[in-house]
């Protein structure tokens, strides 16, 4: 019965961080959606000892070890051997693979060399893996009486191949009974992770729930996942993920893995509203975030970088005394702004950013890092002032969430 | 003396595979640049018994080991709290990072949460890693007479700024016997990998030289190391650096890690020409690349993102006709949407792009990926096309590049 695999990624290029291996992240995403727990991922260089020492740990902690790389022709390619050493066996030449590569080698006209062969060596008492994609094989083998070892390409197309239509359908087979797992994502505005910890503290967490928090700023996301052999799992992932929803409530801006910009785009196109943007201290980053989303052309109209106080003039209509008597960094500013690009462009809702991203133009009144949103909208126009404190990316990047969340709120109205 | 470090990334959202990291492999290169070995990397989740088993592995693999992840507020982060039971010490406040927290807290008008205290809790015997971007800081503290662990945040950039400010300097001052390590990275623009790699066959590539490749979409880096104990070392490195210096030649747009857009305002300040940018299908991902520059606004006059077809009338003067006959993505509209911010703005370059992005929009005349750009400033008036095959974010980002470069390559004339 397999509940626990250890994955073990091996290569020089991974521990020389060369490559950013992505091999261990697509088994364990896999796994995870089947029921199974990843105890741990090792990775190891193409290095016999520290192989070993994986090998051995990797049993330590799993019902079954998959792992990955090594399989090739040249001589840094040692897993097959060192499994061997591990199993205390010996390689046999496995003569189905031996004519598959020959026949492969035929085929694509390539010449021969003499280590080819080396590929269709497995450790005695191995099923092969078969490889759609690529030239090694890889294989299976019983490593004790109830724990499997199962060894893939490391290249990860062929690693993906070999994973989904061999070693996961297995996988499943060997599962004990049912471990139903139930997930969801909801994407949070508005609060710190500390304050997200304690607001959902009444959250009852037992064994078969967990609550796991993933900052990527400006973005925080939570995600609840229930894993369970209880009948009434459903259920109880139901109840939770309302328990959730109630306790967060507008600090909740989507459920799933969606963007503040695609919760944006569908609002305006439910409400039938067109946007304009009118940025100063982020530069155009709001509208690219717009704009990533495909079909956003259908409510965006477009916007103005105006980066100086000419272009707040030329493009938007501010008034140089506005600016004068007030500077670029004000609550008037960012309000002739949102007026000006609504007025201008004929859309429905003028949106405005003017604020010191830094790291200079700072002063005592107005630190680095002071920000004025502003919303020109029929029976609205407000000005916001937001503080950041960080550089010069983190002032741009949380500007775009809070004037994009604003947004989102008056949308909702 | 330091020549092996254990690297120990944790986090349930590697272990369940949502996250792919690339701490561990950031970190691995940076250490392997300093000539440090990493026998292993290991992950665990979220989980005090696996964490507990990383520690012993780690401890018993490496001279050090480098730990991310798990030093937030919330309960699911338990790095200190498990560290200390491994050291078999207590946690202890830090009065220092405890009023630095108060303090932040205080300057971004956030509300104080109880558990925020929780990052100021470290293990007995710890020396803090200050954490110049976030607010967790990360520690180090002796495992054993001989051994260390230094922890830092699973955040990336507040990692990398943790890494390279304060470990990695400490760890070099540790290392022991000289090996000599030269590193240097270009900066490649127009060539793919595979054609990279076949012009730098001549480069003879010994034990002690290592090329390596990244490739981060839109961008691509060649990093040169040469680790070696031969006394002739910086010789060695300088002569293969020319080599490959004249081998890419224009392909080569900076030396060290210099972004395309810091390039672009180097050469913008010391030619004093001013920049205005007209954006369709990037949707002011352009301006945001320019805008991330500190001091942008010394040539950067600003832009629009005409995104639909009014706004290029409006913003830029394009001829209602042009757009008519030749349509939006076309040659014509791409030179007057250049000529018309450059007028309108009077600074001394206007670039413009027009393109279709996708994925609809497109047509057997113009298909996804069809891209305009035009430069216009004082004796030039030009447009270019490109194609790119990819997704919409891919169009964006490459759209970016050829852009910024193509300007490069007209500033330096």
């Amino acid at each position: 019965m397999i509940q626990k695999v250890v994955i073990l990624s091996t290569g020089d290029e991974l521990t020389s961080g060369r490559v950013i291996d992505t091999n261990s992240a697509e088994i364990a995403e896999r796994l995870f959606a089947i029921g199974i727990e990843v105890p741990a991922i090792l990775k190891v260089g193409d290095n016999k000892d520290q192989l070993l020492w994986a090998l051995r740990q990797a049993q330590g902690l799993g019902d079954s070890v998959i792992g990955t790389g090594g399989l090739g022709p040249t001589s840094d390619d040692l897993t097959t051997e060192v499994v061997a050493e591990f199993l205390g066996c010996k390689l046999r030449q496995n003569d189905h693979v031996a004519r598959e590569l020959q026949q492969r080698f035929k085929e694509r006209g390539i010449s021969w060399s003499a280590n080819t062969l080396k590929q269709a060596l497995l450790p005695e008492g191995s099923t092969i893996i078969s490889n759609p994609v690529g030239t090694a094989p890889g294989f299976r083998v019983p490593i004790s009486p109830d724990k499997t070892l199962l060894w893939l390409s490391g290249v990860p197309q062929e690693m993906l191949a070999m994973l989904d239509q061999t070693v996961l359908p297995w996988i499943e087979r060997q599962r004990g009974e049912a471990v139903q797992v139930f997930s969801c994502t909801f994407k949070i505005h508005g609060v710190t992770e500390g304050k997200l910890d304690e607001m959902l503290r009444p959250v009852h967490l037992g064994n078969d729930v967990r609550l796991s928090f993933r900052a990527h700023y400006p973005d925080l996301s939570l995600r609840l996942t229930v894993r369970t052999h209880r009948p009434d799992g459903s259920l109880l992932f139901e109840t939770i993920q309302n328990q959730i929803s109630a306790l967060l409530g507008k600090h909740i801006y989507a459920e799933g893995d969606t963007s503040l910009e695609e919760v944006i785009g569908r609002l305006l196109m439910e409400k039938q509203q067109t946007l304009a943007l009118a940025e100063s201290c982020t530069g155009g980053y709001i509208s690219h975030r717009v704009t990533r989303i495909a079909g956003s052309s259908a409510y965006y109209y477009g916007g103005a970088v105006t980066y100086s106080n000419e272009a707040k003039i030329q493009f938007l209509g501010v008034r140089p005394e506005t600016l004068k008597e007030h500077g670029a960094v004000s609550r008037e500013t960012a309000l002739e702004m949102s007026a000006g690009i609504k007025q201008r462009t004929g859309a429905d809702i003028g949106l405005s950013v003017t604020g010191v991203a830094g790291p200079t133009g700072g002063s005592a009144a107005k630190p680095v890092g002071t920000v004025w949103v502003s919303i020109a909208q029929a029976g609205r126009h407000e000005a916001k002032l937001f503080r950041f404190v960080g550089d010069r990316e983190h002032v741009i990047l949380g500007t775009s969430q809070v004037a994009l969340n604003w947004l989102r709120t008056c949308l909702l109205r």
